[in-house]
């Protein structure tokens, strides 16, 4: 089809929009791709649309080759199916929210889980009936606390998402691998870098996890990978757990006056001046820092835990708030710590927490009471020695030993991971990367199924409760990262899979012959089946046309301009090809081989 | 494509839904297309987003064909601009409101008229720019009172609407008659009946307007035609107003007692009864009823009106509600009416009210105010002569001539329509029908531009303020309307344009010839380009496949059973054509070219 610049709606924009900070946030608003209408809500223009449609059909077609079958469901739905699975509650304040004229409570669905698995519930019975494969690309709603760059954190967004059903654990595997697969074809085919990394599966439950993530620095997710192919969320590393040590050397504990060292730093500087060992100076890795936290339950109980982690390492947040989940983590407030007089700012240490205190009791269900709960890094291992607060004011206490002086409740995976860590498949050391999350699949097994109880018979006519995987691949968010990969300092640059248009037709110089045989020709491509977008427009500038062509970033410009009086158009390839001058009487079909040649084309 | 019935995600059932009334919501629901989520809210099921998606194709194309560009807007959007054009409060309980995190007003939006202005305003700022054409189709949300019928009355619904910017009358009245047209292609290629009706603009603003109706029984809505080709909603119907008559000869009022005639029914008998006329008897018509209600303005300020009307008509409740758009209406309640003294009510007259009343003053702006205000229906005319209430309790007035014995503060359009009414137009007397709304297209003027300050420069560099049109087309209605007029006591029946499949292939009978050969012509067939439902079903007989093949509707099926034996199988054409025997040698041929000629068919 052949769109004429003149008539089309698009204003490009000389200046990056104040908000933006992310080459393609700035790109697509400049070039007249999306506009804000509200924080982390866009309005998608002509061109965007475009883009976003034609990701959509490569999406369609390789879910299509794995036997997914597409449906719709609601954006709107009621409270039940979510109150069912806990997810009304555990969403927090990212759930939109509302009531209907006569008070009964809906959501503006995240994600469909509780949908997809009562649709099936509706349908199926049997085993017969299974491996179902079934998707929807929607609009989705998710309140974000911080809408960021663009369409790549929104508010309104458009994602595919898929659900698999099967009878048992090898049929959600082979669904698991055949989304995998389809989801790898789906990037290559639009020429998009990634990589598979081992995630935590979060809010969402279940077991196996991987995410696709666009390597890039602007992403806001960590991942690490090792010289042996080993790829992992920051999220999902699990630490490489040391052999117990053997403390029998060690003296007794000490309690020690460390006055004013109520910081690690105070306190390695004041351990080396006062108590200096013999062998090498006292270091932040020899203290054991608490680390207290305040989670906030789903069922709105507040419950404050002291971590204990080595002094050398910070706390990585987004580790925090996964290992936590689906309770909301925060650093204990005053107040909380009021309630909880044995806990000495500063000075706090294992000995008046968890199994160690006196006032350690157990609940009827065996659940810890009396002191409130110590979790460790795992890297706190028996027969290790620390120096820990003393629970005094300007007290610490020296050759602390886990396992002799004080134990935990348990481990909990919240230390950073550092450039140079172990991979815990022993496949090297860690590279620290950052990405943009763009697909994420789970094996979620049996918890929405068990929940919404969706069953069905199996072949000795027993029920069965269903097995489900769930996979979502954000539609919208692969828009911006593809800007990401395919740019540079003029403008946006789209391969041919997902250009708007394949061609733009410029008609650069004044003069009937110039802009005739620049419509002619751009008919002419227009006709071979080909989306051309033709700069017909009048009182505009040859380098006003040129920077827009640049700015907009269709894979071919062909120039109609200064050479025709030679007998040569030009055909630029925006993607840091040649360009080249043909014949104006060759131009038609060269340029139209040169479009077939790279239909489709990932480059 | 080929799809597998035994992996296709449906279900066909033997029921009925409990809730369904109409024929296309039973059939949609029976047939596997679509499934209630909450009241008005639908998933669409494989089956029923095929054919929402054939029929947004045919919208696309003519979209496209008048120059329109398609866009997309959130659907989620924040109050400002709707409080802007007033819309937010306007819309009443029909709007889904809420709030984010941080507390802010969102709603989800029914149309977009806001959002397009604004988007007009911020891309164009000169009449070269104009006209321009821009379209989206998009999910809407609308919080009906009495969802219905399936997908014809939603909450969450399926919508093209556009919008056209001019910057003058005749540019508006140029596009708005290309969109009448649009229409008018859309629906004769789905081969849907329509008629197109004036309109009232109701809470749209704006003037000229039209609906476009599928005209049938179960339709909500009720529009009128004459012989001669008026056309309108019952609505939009204006009354042909009586010429005044010469009223000198009428004695003057006078008041007389009535005991119990608190009815025009008892009033018209009393009449006959203790005061009879020579010439004929007392009729309904002779009485002038008082019909009070009591408006709720967009601001929250309530009026009680009283409307005078013809004894023998009835009051229309939404011409009622028409009539008074923006503000809702309600029949006055009894504190309503105590305000009020001196209405009395069952014998309830002009006397006391509006322009006759001693309490009427005017404020300073010239607004009535003492009195409430007194309309009438515009058959009362000057010279009319009326019965009335007294204003007294068991008494009327009678010889009560409009014009010398009391007047009104205007006219209202609240009165049924009735068979035999002459058209507005002359054209002869109406006829009464009801229909399906499945168009609406509207003239909405500057009311929007100037809410929202949408100015370009004209010819002579002066702004002038931008002239709209607004033109909705309801995608997910137009799915039902299909279903109700394409389908018969067996089941749906659609035409090739926007069936889900073209063919459906039974394998009907025993026997690997029959299922491989079934099979072949289904490949074969699919292999030409055509969408195919190959009911490869093993352990199902013929008959139920033969039964379910009639519900789902395919335009062509394709029977191969127990005539393969003697050589041949059994094309059906669905849509009441005859069914052949063809030689199965020749079949995949013949088929193709069945389903060839008939592409895109409407019929």
């Amino acid at each position: 089809m052949l769109t004429n610049m003149s008539e089309f709606f698009l204003r490009t924009l000389r200046d990056d929009p104040a908000d933006a900070e992310v080459a393609s946030h700035k790109l697509l608003v400049r070039a007249g791709y999306i506009r804000r209408v509200a924080p982390g809500i866009y309005t998608w223009l002509p061109l965007g649309l475009k883009v976003l449609r034609n990701i959509e059909k490569v999406v369609r077609e390789e879910m299509t080759a794995i036997g997914a079958q597409e449906l719709h469901f609601p954006a709107l739905l009621p409270r039940e199916p979510y109150e069912k699975t806990n997810r009304w509650e555990e969403y927090g304040p990212n759930l939109f929210r509302l009531q209907d004229r006569k008070h009964a409570d809906y959501l503006l669905a995240p994600t469909h889980e509780e949908m997809f698995t009562l649709a099936v519930k509706d349908m199926y019975s049997s085993y017969k009936d299974l491996p179902v494969l079934l998707y929807q690309i929607q609009t989705k709603y998710r309140d974000e606390a911080r809408p960021r760059a663009g369409v790549i954190r929104g508010r309104e967004f458009v994602m595919k998402d898929s659900y698999s059903f099967d009878i048992d654990d090898a049929g959600l595997d082979k669904s698991y691998e055949l989304h995998r697969q389809a989801y790898q074809r789906i990037f290559d085919k639009l020429g998009l870098p990634y990589v598979i990394c081992e995630a935590q599966s979060g809010a969402m439950g279940g077991s196996r996890s991987e995410e696709f993530l666009y390597p890039n620095e602007m992403g806001e997710d960590t991942f690490v990978r090792s010289p042996g192919g080993y790829t992992a969320n920051a999220e999902a590393v699990t630490t490489v757990v040391p052999d117990p040590v053997d403390a029998s050397d060690v003296p007794a504990k000490e309690l020690r006056s460390t006055p004013g060292a109520s910081t690690i730093d105070s306190l390695v500087e004041l351990s080396n001046e006062m108590y200096p060992r013999e062998d090498r100076p006292w270091e932040a890795a020899d203290t054991l820092k608490s680390y207290v936290v305040t989670l906030t339950h789903p069922d709105g109980t507040r419950e404050v835990v002291n971590i204990g982690i080595p002094g050398d390492r910070a706390v990585d947040e987004k580790r925090l708030e996964a290992a936590f989940a689906p309770a909301e983590v925060e650093i204990a407030t005053p107040e909380d710590l009021e309630a909880h007089p044995e806990l000495v700012p500063g000075y706090l240490g294992p000995e008046v927490c968890g199994p160690n205190s006196d006032k350690r009791t157990h609940d009827e269900d065996g659940n810890p009471q009396g002191s409130i709960r110590f979790l460790v890094d795992p890297r706190v291992v028996d027969g290790t020695t620390w120096i820990a607060g003393g629970n005094k004011v300007d007290h610490h206490v020296y050759n602390l030993v886990m396992g002799r002086d004080f134990t935990a409740d348990g481990t909990v995976e919240v230390a950073e991971i550092r450039e140079g860590d172990p991979a815990p498949d022993g496949s090297g050391p860690l590279e620290l990367a950052r990405g943009v999350e763009i697909a994420h699949i789970f094996q979620l097994g049996r918890k929405y199924a068990e929940a919404l109880d969706l069953k069905v018979l199996d072949q000795n006519g027993k029920t069965q409760v269903v097995t489900m995987g769930s996979y979502g691949l954000g539609v919208s968010r692969v828009v911006a990262a593809m800007v990401e990969s395919h740019h540079d300092d003029l403008g946006l640059s789209w391969p041919m899979i997902v250009a708007p248009f394949h061609l733009q037709v410029l008609a650069a110089g004044k003069g009937d012959e110039i802009m005739d045989t620049a419509k002619e020709l751009a008919e002419a491509v227009s006709a071979a089946g080909f989306e051309v977008l033709f700069d017909d427009r009048a009182k505009v500038s040859a380098g006003v046309k040129f920077a827009d062509s640049e700015l907009l970033g269709m894979p071919y410009v062909l120039v109609v301009g200064r050479g025709l009086k030679n007998g040569v158009v030009e055909l630029r390839d925006r993607r840091g090809g040649e360009s080249r001058e043909i014949p104006v009487e060759e131009a038609k079909t060269a340029i139209i081989e040169e479009l077939e040649k790279n239909r489709g084309s990932s480059r």
